[in-house]
Parts: C-alpha cells; structure tokens; sequence
C-alpha cells in the first residue's frame, strides 16, 4: 500500500464511499482519510474516518487524492466547492454510474474537463444505500471502469487504477459514452423496468395487495432492485437520459412483441423469443450468477 | 408417512416431478413411485422411481394417487389418456402454474370438473428446468396452493395435503381465479418481462452483445428467469393468457409514465414514482429475502 498518497479525500460516506473507508483499512492503508458529508451524522464508518471537514474544498486542501461518492446530481456542486482550492498536481476521481454526465458537470465549472480528474465507475453496489450497508469487501473481485479522455493524466489515471486495485478491484479503461450505452442497458434499464413493474402491481392491486405475498422467485428477483435508492435513480435516469430512452424504446418494442403474440395466441412465436433470450442469457458470460 | 397410498404416480420426471420423487424417499416414503414419462431416459432421478410405465393411462391403474407434473399444456392430453382408467376412488392431482386452464382441461375431457380431481400448484421450482436440476429439498418450506372447488371431494383434498406437507411444504386452499389473478403479477408478469429486456438488449446490441458482460446486479437479476425453459412458459402465458395481458397492460402504463418522466427531465415523478415503489418493494413480507 505504500504507492497511496498519504491522504486520501472522500465526498460522500455511503454505501460506495464508506466501503471504500472500511475497505482501505481492512487492506492496510494507514494513511489519513478525509471525509465531508452533507450529513456526517448518518455515516456509520466514523471509525474508519481520520477527521469530517467542513466543506469539499477543505478536503481537496489536505489530500493528494479526491473520490467523489455523491448521488451524480451533485457532482458538479461538489466541483464547484473545490473550485477554489484546485491543484494540478491533485487527483480527483468519481464513482458515478454515468460518465459523460461528470465530464458535462467538469466542463461546466472549469470550461473543460481538467487533466486531473478521472472518471471512474466501480461496478458494485446493490439495492441496500447509506454508509449502514458498507462492508470492506464490496469491491473484491468487482471491476472498476475508468473512462479518462486522451487528455487525461496518465499518472492521475494510475494513481485511480492504484486506489481501487488496492481494495481488490481490478481496472478497465472505455469511452465514457461507451460507458454510457453499456450501463444504459445493462443496470440503468432493469432498474427502471423493475420500480414500473412493482409500481404496476401495487397501483393495481390495491388493497389485495398484501396477496402478493405469494410471491415465486420471479418477483422477488425483480424487486430487490426496485428497493434503491430514489434519489440515486433519478440523477442517474437524468444524467443518462437519451442513452435510456433508447434502451427502454426497444425493451418496449420486445415487450410489444411478446404482448401481441400472447393476445393472439401466438404460441410459435412466444416459444421462439423466450428460446432466442434463454440462450443469449446462458451464453452470456457474467461474472457472478 | 403412514398414511400416504401404498402406490403413488408420476405424470412427467422433471424439474417438479423428479424433485417430488427424490424428496418422498429422502422423507422416507417406502411405497411405490409409478412413472411416465414422454422421455424417460432423460430422468436423472431413476432410483427413486420403482417403474417407469409405458403410459399415464397405466401408472393410473396402478396408484391411488397420482400427480401430473407436465407443462400446463399437455395436461388435457394426460387426462385424455387416464381417461379410461378413470376411478373415483383415485386422486388425481398437478402442478401447472395455471388453475383455470386445468380445470378447463378437465371440463374438455369429462364434461365436467370430476370430484376427485385437486388443482394444485407448488411455488416453487427455478431458471432450471428438468430431472437433472431436481432436488429432495426443493419444496421444504415452500408455499403449495391447492384450488379446490366447493365439490371436490374433501378426502381428495386432504390426500394431496397429506403429500405435501409429508416433503416439507405448507399447503394452502384459495380460489382457482383468484390463484390465477396473483401469480400472472407475482410470477408469469416478471418472466415475460425479463424475457423481453434480454430480447431487446440482444436485438438492439448485435454484434456488441459480449460487452454486455459489464453487467451490475441488476442484469443479472433478471437474465436469471430469462434463462426459464421456453416451453413451460409458452404454455403459462397462454394459458393465464386474460390475466397476464391485463397485468402487462398495467405494467406498461407505468413504464410509460416512467418513460415520459425521463423524457420531460421531471425529477419529481420520477423520485415520487421510485420511492412509492420502494416503499411498497420494503413492505411486502417475502417468504425469502
């Protein structure tokens, strides 16, 4: 660990920032950990803090390293309170969900994006939010995708790639839009779908609602997204806007096609796509199933 | 397990059937396990079957209580063929994720619902289908809803009970209709959904489809019944087919108004939207978590 700067900056102590705090210890980083918080009260992981500061800018002053771990809707606030205390020599890192959202946010406060920050997405997190549900070993084994522009500092993006192999991450670098359509699709879009259909069914329901407890593995699987953080879910759907419109226009597409076959009794063609998506599931490589 | 038939039967040796074989002998049931299958060699679960016989027809004339545990759509053609070996003195039970359509089915063959037929319907069951995925355990703790109707014959009902309870499960009697109206919201809606988002993400991804494999938990959550064998559930959708296209009608009004809430930048709906699903989502008991 001793490649780490010795002070290390977090915005944000929840779920992602607070198991980075827990994690860098329980990794053996015994440098100091400067954390704001808009309410550090909540943050369980105070242990695993060296000291809350007052604003962001007073943790860009005392640290090498910067990773802001606020929903994405207030990442460019958060720039503008380091505004003043900007170094070059410093690195600032994210864990938003969208990339290009974070470089817009850049370019909106400094009128481009500085060479110092490093996009960056860590591929972990579930449907718990808040520093209650951190633990060190959420990012074990988890990719971290890093999005820098070809402008972007080398050193910067090896002192990120540095910070979160330390925690057991491994890296990988790609476009931020590519970042974007990816993730469109491969969270952005469940999530959405997910709150719809819970949000469909308790609408619904109403008072028979307490029924549903007869639930198959089906709903449950479905649900658990759908018990995510709101606030995070709006910045996201926000900040990833026409990447998910396109998503959810061709997922209502395939559902169309699938309603239609059903109201006509359509058995050869629902035998057909439930066939084409059962193989391209069992031939997708996940990394966890 | 004394009071279980001396000779029980097995319409069908998959997931279901192969799995409520293994889990009688792991319980201890010494009787006899009479089978059919239209492709007995593909059972893994042999031993635990004393005969596998040459038609539904035959196990029929051989047990007191026998269990078709077909795809929902060849359940008419199973009756068809115990036909003649018809007794009042037998149970007759299933396990099709449908309850009307069985009834229905049994309606078709003999004119009427005959009494000693038990509707019935254990939750439970995976993305994995057939003998090779089955197990003894795969019904402990999980819920069997029966579907009797007010004349089926009440020894019959308690029979099918009796088989239940004696593997692990909890029985429990409600309304064909009713059984019906909440699994096409807890069960069959999430299928056809995930069915179709991995439709679509495929369709739309082509040949970029590998890179997909940067997936967070909320892909992987719903690829998994997207992985549901095809058959099964061609004949669910069909027939639940009323059901399910009013659940999926409500479904896409609330993607609809998600989809415009995106499209409009309207933060408001979109955090009130999430968190009254969220809400719901947390208040809801599930039998597992």
């Amino acid at each position: 660990m001793n490649k780490l700067p010795a002070n290390i900056g977090l915005i944000g102590v929840g779920l992602i920032g607070g198991s980075l705090a827990v994690a860098l210890r329980a990794h053996g980083y015994t440098g100091a950990l400067y954390a704001y918080d808009c309410d550090p009260a909540a943050s369980a992981k105070r242990d695993a803090i060296s000291d809350f500061l007052a604003s962001p800018q007073h943790v860009l002053e005392r640290c090498e390293l910067v990773v802001i771990a606020t929903p994405v809707g207030a990442c460019q606030s958060v720039l503008q309170a380091m505004q003043s205390a900007w170094s070059m020599d410093k690195t600032v890192s994210d864990v938003g969900s969208t990339k290009q959202a974070v470089i817009a946010a850049a370019h909106a406060v400094f009128g481009k994006m500085p060479d110092n920050i490093v996009p960056a997405h860590p591929i972990a997190g579930n449907e718990k939010s808040g520093a209650a549900a951190a633990h060190p070993q959420l990012f074990s084994q988890q990719c971290v995708l890093l999005t820098p522009l070809s402008h972007t500092n080398p050193e910067a993006v090896a002192r990120v790639r540095l910070l979160w192999e330390s925690v057991g991450a491994y890296t990988e670098c790609i476009a931020a839009d590519q970042h974007d359509y990816l993730l469109a699709r491969s969270s952005h879009l469940p999530h959405v779908v997910a709150y719809a259909l819970i949000h469909s069914l308790f609408v619904e329901a109403g008072d028979d609602a307490h029924r549903l407890r007869y639930v198959a593995g089906g709903l449950r699987d479905f649900t658990r997204i759908a018990a995510s953080d709101p606030i995070m879910w709006r910045d996201i759907c926000l900040s990833n806007r026409d990447q998910l419109l396109q998503a959810l226009d061709c997922c209502q597409g395939s559902l169309n096609l699938l309603r239609t076959a059903i109201e006509q009794r359509d058995g050869k063609t629902l035998e057909s796509m439930f066939s084409a998506a059962r193989q391209q599931r069992l031939s997708l490589s996940l990394p966890r199933s």
